[in-house]
């Protein structure tokens, strides 16, 4: 008797997903199951519905990137996880480790890697297969809501810090105070950096503030980036941009100190400006940085454990997810929506969620 | 009673330099006064004479910045130097050794810096003045100008291989095989690198294999990027950018392994479109890149000494300086033009310098 | 007329210092005299004192390196201080900015530096002379003698912590919490680090707890080296040894994670026995530090006037500085003794000043 | 029917090998039979066989980690070799792939890993098992008897160079002479270095200028320092020490510059007295360094394979491996001895081989 369960699925690209019953998976060698108990929702998830970017995933598929759960079932040969471990799944589903990105500590550039919720199945669903060596630990007696953005936003803005190369004690500007944002800002405090965050709005600055910002700016000023310098002195020493318009990323460079390093987390399509002159007279150093490794995860996870860092989040049943994803393209989205799988299950789903275990 | 010199002076912007009879310059405290033997031909000389940049010099002022000679006075206070030195001056006239840049080892982003050939005057004369400090020191027996292109073509060159973080053993490839490229080859070489160079004219790809490069691509046939990914399995794990032209800057992302840095050294105006999908997804980091410390230098020289590298020069008398521009411009020179001061001299020079002594 | 001057001089070694009247000094070119506000006694002045070090001072002289006043006169050429300044001068008295390691960011290493209180004249006296490229800015409104430990212990804790590498959320361990250690635990805390201090003193682990360390374990006792392997899951990423003892040094090494960096900042006469079986089957890296550049010395202050890092003191009068140093032999003294030159001063003195002003 | 093949086996702590006829081992998932070509003979080899350090291996095993040879089978799961695929075999047979140091590119600190020759069976047999993940691809074309030295002596030398964080240009010493040494001193050419190289043996100083040093200067005369502070102007910027004797770790503090960074790779039992004045003064960085990770044997291989490498070896058939120990034994050896499993291979042998394949 197959068991079934709930899962988000898209059919078509630019559609609405559709909630099915569908087969929960059987993990192979190295894999396990996921109770997902909890999946963020990100801009990423968005853009694969739509199929925006170049190599799109394969129809049907189910999204979902920012997954928080415990262990169902094992598949063979898994010895690092039991049944019952709590454990989150991450964009990067499973690299090579046998290339030279993967031997060096730099898995997330892998070119034979798998992405949840793209090339295979994510956590919008009430269950999914994890490879065993790359699912995170999660810390026990963790509310799973809570954590799930850090399996993305918080790993992405934490190593784009890092990318900044900025020390504590140095200035950093985040701009961008969204999903990515408002953690990142949590996390550059924990980092010893001073920050200053730029957003175009009022909402957003005050999350900035109750985040932690030093300094919450808004962009769209004309004396934003005289501000800026006028408070670093001359510049900050890193800037982690997660709003990638034209115009945040003219304003990144404007706001950067000589040696600067600029990180771009963002991924929109087109290209941007940049103006050599300043660039090289500068010395400025921009950097795009993609996700993190299971390393700076653990490392992401930990701060978060250590409640210096906490996504704002707002919770929704697995059945809200089109309008979740409507209020997100519209920027009406504070903080992080974080569907919860214990919202709104439907009878037919219990059932057979009994019967699996 | 006033001793004289010659000067190729610039007294209008856009106009042709004029040789002059001018006072020789009286070092001050912490100066000395270089008596010119060569003095290199640098693209920047030519904006600096068209005033293409943003700050001008101020007029009139006489150009030249890669100058090799020797101590012919000391001004007060000067221990480091004595009379018969041979020093080289390099574009970073001074800085002000005080503040955030200066004191970390990156002097060449002092916002009270000067210029040589820019802010001050330059080498394009018999005599000029140098800051003790920061003139460097040149090895015994050198032929001056085989060594002024280094102190300007050659360590901008060799700062910017550094900049790409390119280890021993790995893959650069060098965009742009003129008065920076040619050197860069054999900086590259020396530090251990493998070299593809490229180009879009015949006799530069001659000069690069004739510099070492191990291959030498010409950058404008349409299958280049993907000789390069091949030789290189996977791209160059730095890339330096001598030829900022859009094409190059494209072609040099193009080219650029995962996690790769591309180092830029030139000063064109404008802008260069960045496709950030490309960024971020391959870690790519890019960096601007501006001539050298005294620390990159006095390695640059080094080098030089130990004959691992050595421009390509011709020479001319310096009443040449408008005919060598115009060919500048018309990219009909091959490595460097050299300004030997001992070629053409005037007689009325000739007895002011007699004098001088 | 000569203006006088308290100085407590060293005429012997190993004898107590005399409190004596001696001329004020006047500043050469590029020096500032400075009005000694606060100055903190170092255990390095001890071993100056005492001539415990293979190259000795040259008698007499004055000791006294952790210096904060202000600027009371200016010599010839000084263009970067005015009367009236707030600055700090450390061990560091100058350098020549014009050796590999001075251009480097590295002064600190010059062969050719001068070390105040040792061989020039320190600040355990009203006046002192000061380079002024090398004084720091202090902030303003600030207590000098709440300051003045920064200016050696502060900044030698803080470059110490910075050379063990470890990154923001990991764990170090200080060994030591005397005048060093107390400050190094909250510089590491304001870095983002996790910290253990080590000491065998009760009070001093209550100091240690005082200044914000995660944990404060007595590093006598038997299961030191377990509890610490426990507590950080493995071992320190970074260990900052300031107790230089043998037994501390080799228990740093038990209690360093694989590829931790060990910093010692300490000076005393010796050797230390290295474990080579641990040290490169773990990849252990130990590392010399020695004070700050004005670079880190700057960074140091900066963390003070954020309220980020306070020392504990106690304020003596000059003429104390000889129990202050029998105290400090004993291990009597918790934090730090700063000598305040507004505390005891004689009515001759008095004169003297107001003559001066 | 077992198959069987030659291996030297120890069955006791310090007892002379057996050449014994033992069944072909079978490869399990993720493993393959290597088919033995050559294996070099190392001092870690010695050290296995007399049980001379702390953890020893479990008799009986066969020794040999220096393993050049093709793959022979298969086990189940391997996607990533084929038979034929010429292969080497190294220390490090495999490790968890899923620590915080085999996630950040240093699994050669994995606490879970296990050794070739010493806690798996090693390379001094006909056939042995390798893990398909860690087994390094060979160039084709290879001397198998050549490329064997790279698998330990060229890569624990390799990354002992890169670990002194020299870089191109800069001075580094080597001190001692044999398997590693002169391997080292290739590898410091490759990248760039300019090298000395000490020892106390004629013929060692005449392999290492064969080898390309720069200098090699006799390490027991009395001026030996001296001469290495005059050639480097003050000091080595990195120091490698394979030979390592209290006399040599003891030199090369001595002839290290202030700043450099000396790096241990020999693992002799015991302790050697670090003087802290030295090292603090001269902020000396003494680093451990374990042979090397996948990447660095990759790079250590392509150098050999690009020709900028080769060890100086000389053959020996498996029969001869209890001769071979006691010539390293009395420092007999020059470069490096390596057994080459088609010198003497028994008639047995031939034909149980004939019959796997």
């Amino acid at each position: 008797m197959v068991r079934l369960m709930r899962a988000a699925v898209v059919r078509a690209f630019g559609e609405p997903l559709a909630i099915e019953q569908v087969p929960i998976p059987v993990p192979g060698p190295g894999e396990v199951l996921v109770k997902v108990k909890a999946c963020g929702v990100c801009h990423t998830d968005l853009h694969a519905v739509d199929g925006d970017w170049p190599v799109r995933p394969i129809l049907p598929f189910v999204p979902g990137h920012e997954v928080a759960g415990v262990v169902a079932a094992l598949g063979p040969d898994v010895t690092n996880l039991k049944e019952g471990d709590a454990v989150g799944v991450a964009w990067l589903h499973d690299a090579c480790q046998r290339c030279e990105y993967c031997e060096s500590g730099w898995e997330t550039l892998c070119e034979h890697q798998h992405n949840t919720g793209y090339s295979c199945n994510g956590g919008f669903a009430d269950y999914m297969i994890a490879d065993a060596a790359f699912a995170a630990r999660l810390p026990n007696n963790i509310d799973f809501a809570e954590i799930a953005p850090i399996l993305c936003a918080g790993v992405t803005s934490y190593k784009g810090l890092k990318e900044t190369e900025a020390q504590p004690g140095e200035w950093v500007a985040i701009s961008g105070i969204g999903g990515l944002g408002h953690v990142g800002i949590q996390y550059a405090k924990a980092m010893g950096l001073k920050v200053i965050a730029l957003d175009i709005a009022p909402e957003k600055l005050n999350l900035a503030r109750m985040a932690g910002a030093d300094f919450a700016i808004n962009a769209a000023t004309s004396d934003a980036v005289a501000e800026v310098l006028k408070i670093t002195g001359g510049g900050a020493h890193g800037v982690l941009v997660t709003a990638v318009s034209p115009a945040a990323f003219s304003q990144a460079i404007s706001i950067a100190r000589r040696k600067a390093t600029i990180s771009l987390v963002g991924l929109p399509p087109g290209q941007f400006a940049t103006p050599i002159f300043d660039v090289v007279l500068k010395r400025i150093t921009l950097r795009g940085s993609i996700v993190g490794t299971r390393q700076d995860l653990d490392e992401a996870i930990a701060f978060a454990a250590d409640r210096k860092v906490k996504a704002a989040i707002s919770r929704a049943p697995l059945e809200d997810i089109n309008k979740v994803f409507a209020n997100l393209k519209q920027g009406q989205v504070e903080g992080r929506v974080v569907l919860d799988m214990a919202m709104g299950a439907s009878t037919d789903h219990a059932k057979s969620e009994a019967s699996y275990v």
